[in-house]
C-alpha cells in the first residue's frame, strides 16, 4: 500500500523488536511517510544512528536509546510492553527534554491472557494440579485422592474473597472473571478511591466504573492495607515496579494474611519479599503461590521456589497472547490517531509515577 | 436433637458411605423416626440385613443392594453421585417393581468444582502449563518460550468457540463461564431443543432458561452433530453414561473436528473411543485432550495416554469439592420436603434412560 502523503503527520516510524506483516505496515503507513521495520535488536548499538535520527515515531522497544541527542525528532514511542519501568529507569526520561516526548505502553494487550493466568493458577492451587501432573506425566500412573489432600480436597473460587492489589487493566479483568466464578471482590490501591478505567479496554472486559469491588482499601493507609490483607483468601499481586511497590508483601504484610491464603503474582517480581515468602509457606502462615514473576530473572537453577507443591512458577511468559501484536497494532495505531487530532493517548507513561 | 415425630414422613433414613456431622443428621432428623449411618461400606454384604429391610430411605451408596426382596419398605433412594449408571445397570432397576422407588441423584453438587476444572484444563493446554510445571517442578529451572511453543504461544478462550456435549447442569455452568470468558457457545444434546434447567441449581450459575447457547444441535442428526463437532475450538464433554453416548467420539466424529481442537472430557470416560483419540493425536489431526476420565479406570501404569504433552489426565477427582457434602444433604433434604408435600424431586433418576 502507497503511504498517503496527506494523512502523513510523521515523518518517519521506528519499528524495533515487533513483528511488522504486511497488514500491520499499511495501518501505519496512514501516519508516516517513511517506516524502517528492525524486527530483532539484539544489541545495544544495532540500531544505525540515522534511524534515531530520523525517527518521528519509535514502536516496539527503544533499545540503544540513552541520550536525547540521539533522537532530536522524536515525539512519540509507542512502547510494546505494558510496564515501562525497564525503559524509564534511564536518566534520559527524567530530564527536562523528556517533556518533548510522549510514550505509551500497551497496557491492556495481555489482558485477556494474564488474567486467564491467575485463573488458571488459582485453581490450580485449589486443584493440586501440579501433583496430579507430576503422577501422570513423569510416575505415569493413576493418582489416588489421598496423594492430593483426602477424599475431598478440592477448594471453590465460589464464595471466596480475592482480593485484588493494583486495580488497572489486568486487576480489573481478573475481578470480573473472579465475580464470574462466584467470588467476593476487593481492591486495594494508593489511593483507595474507586476510579474508572482508562485507556485500552476490550467491550465487554474489564470494570470500567469500578463497580465490581465490594470494597476499596488504601495501600498508604496501613490500618486499611492490614483490613483488606487480612480478609483475602485470594490475593492477586498485579502492581508495576516502582519505588513504592517494591517488597509491598513483606513479613509484616504477609503476617495479615489468613494462612489458609495463596498469593498470585502476574505483575512484577520486587512487589514481594521471596525470603519472606519462602518463609511464610515453610511455616505454614500461607498456603500457596503461584508466580510468574519473581525478584530474580531468570530465577536460578534448583533455587528454593522451584519443586514445591505450595509453589506453581511460570517464567514469567503468562502474557505471550498469539494475539499480542494483533492488539499492540491496533493501540499503536489508535495512539498515532488520537495525537493527529489533539486527543490524549491511550496508556500514557507518566516518567516521575514509573508507569 | 431429638426427631420430632410429628413431621417424620419416613420410618428409617439408612445413611451409607457419606460423612454424616452432627448439623447434617439434625436435618435429617425432622424427617425420620430412626437413622442409622454406616459411614463406609467396604464389602457387599457389610451392611446388616435388617437395616436394609427397615429403611424407608437410602441416602448414599446402596452398596450391596442386589434384590428386591431385600428392601421391602424402601421408598426413595438419595444417591450422593451425580451420576446413577453404576446403581441402575443392576437388574433390579429394570424389574416392575422399581416403580415403587423414586432415586435421585445429586447433579449440580459437584458443578462449581468441574467447571472449574474444565475451565483450568481447557487453559492449561492452552498456555502449555503442564510443561511449564515439569520444567519448574522436576527440573527445577527457568524455562524458555521456545520451550512451550515460541515466543508468542499462549491460546485465549476470548473469540474461540466452545462445544458442550451434554447439556446437564455441569454442561450449562461451562458454557455460562466460557462466555465470561469471551468465547462463543454452542450445545448439542440428543434432540437438539432448547432446553431450560431443572433439579438443583444455585443462584447465579448455569443457564437457567437455555439462552447462552448461539446455536443448538441434535447428536441423532448425523448433519447437525458433524456440523456441531466442525465448528468447535474446544469440545467439552459433559455427558452420562448410556447406550446412546458409548464412543459418541469415535474415529468418524474426530475426524469432523478441526486439527487445531482440544477435547475436555468431564463426564464419562467410554463417551471417546480411546484408541481413535490417541490416532488422532499422533496424527496431528487434535492438537489436545484433558481428560478426567477414561474407560477404563483406574487407567493402567504407563498407558500410552499418559506422559503426553498434548493430554493432560487427571484421575477422576474433578469433582472432589470441599463443599460436597454440604451440597449433598441439601438436597437431600429438600428431596426429602419434595416427598413429604408430594412434589417432583430433584434430579430424579429415570431407569429406563440410565439417569
Amino acid at each position: 500500500m502507497a503511504s498517503s502523503p496527506n494523512d502523513a503527520l510523521f515523518e518517519h516510524i521506528l519499528v524495533l523488536n515487533v513483528p511488522l506483516p504486511d497488514a500491520h505496515r499499511a495501518l501505519l503507513e496512514k501516519y508516516a511517510k517513511t517506516i524502517t521495520h528492525i524486527p530483532a535488536v539484539r544489541t545495544p548499538g544495532s540500531v544505525p544512528d540515522e534511524e534515531f535520527r530520523k525517527a518521528t515515531v519509535i514502536y516496539g522497544y527503544p533499545a540503544g536509546l540513552k541520550d536525547w541527542a540521539q533522537v532530536p525528532n522524536l515525539r512519540f514511542i509507542q512502547l510494546d510492553s505494558a510496564g515501562a519501568d525497564s525503559v524509564v529507569r534511564g536518566a534520559m526520561w527524567h530530564d527536562e527534554q523528556a517533556e518533548r516526548v510522549v510514550m505509551a505502553t500497551v497496557a491492556g494487550v495481555h489482558m485477556a491472557p494474564i488474567s486467564q493466568h491467575f485463573i488458571m493458577t488459582t485453581l490450580a492451587l485449589f486443584h493440586h494440579l501440579q501433583e496430579q501432573i507430576i503422577v501422570s506425566q513423569v510416575d505415569k500412573r493413576w493418582g489416588k485422592d489421598v496423594e492430593f489432600g483426602g477424599r475431598m480436597f478440592v477448594q471453590e473460587l465460589r464464595g471466596k474473597t480475592v482480593g485484588v492489589l493494583g486495580y488497572g487493566h489486568i486487576g480489573r479483568e481478573c475481578a470480573r472473571l473472579s465475580g464470574a466464578f462466584g467470588a467476593r471482590v476487593f481492591a486495594a490501591t494508593s489511593d483507595g478511591q474507586k476510579k474508572s478505567q482508562t485507556g485500552f479496554v476490550e467491550d465487554g472486559t474489564g470494570d470500567p466504573d469500578g463497580g465490581i469491588p465490594e470494597r476499596w482499601f488504601s495501600t498508604k493507609d496501613e490500618v486499611s492495607f492490614k483490613e483488606f490483607l487480612s480478609g483475602c483468601d485470594v490475593l492477586l499481586l498485579a502492581l508495576p515496579s516502582t519505588g513504592a511497590t517494591h517488597h509491598i508483601l513483606s513479613t509484616t504484610t504477609i503476617g495479615y494474611l489468613p494462612s489458609h491464603a495463596i498469593i498470585v503474582n502476574i505483575g512484577r517480581g520486587d512487589a514481594i519479599d521471596t525470603d519472606a515468602l519462602l518463609r511464610a509457606l515453610d511455616d505454614k502462615n500461607l498456603a500457596g503461590a503461584a508466580l510468574d514473576v519473581v525478584e530474580e530473572e531468570p530465577l536460578p537453577d534448583n533455587h528454593p521456589l522451584f519443586g514445591r507443591k505450595d509453589v506453581l512458577i511460570t517464567p514469567h511468559l503468562s502474557g505471550r497472547t498469539t494475539m499480542y501484536f494483533e492488539r499492540s497494532i491496533q493501540i499503536c495505531v489508535e495512539n498515532l490517531r488520537r495525537l493527529r487530532e489533539g486527543d490524549e493517548v491511550w496508556n500514557r507513561v507518566d516518567f516521575a509515577r514509573g508507569y
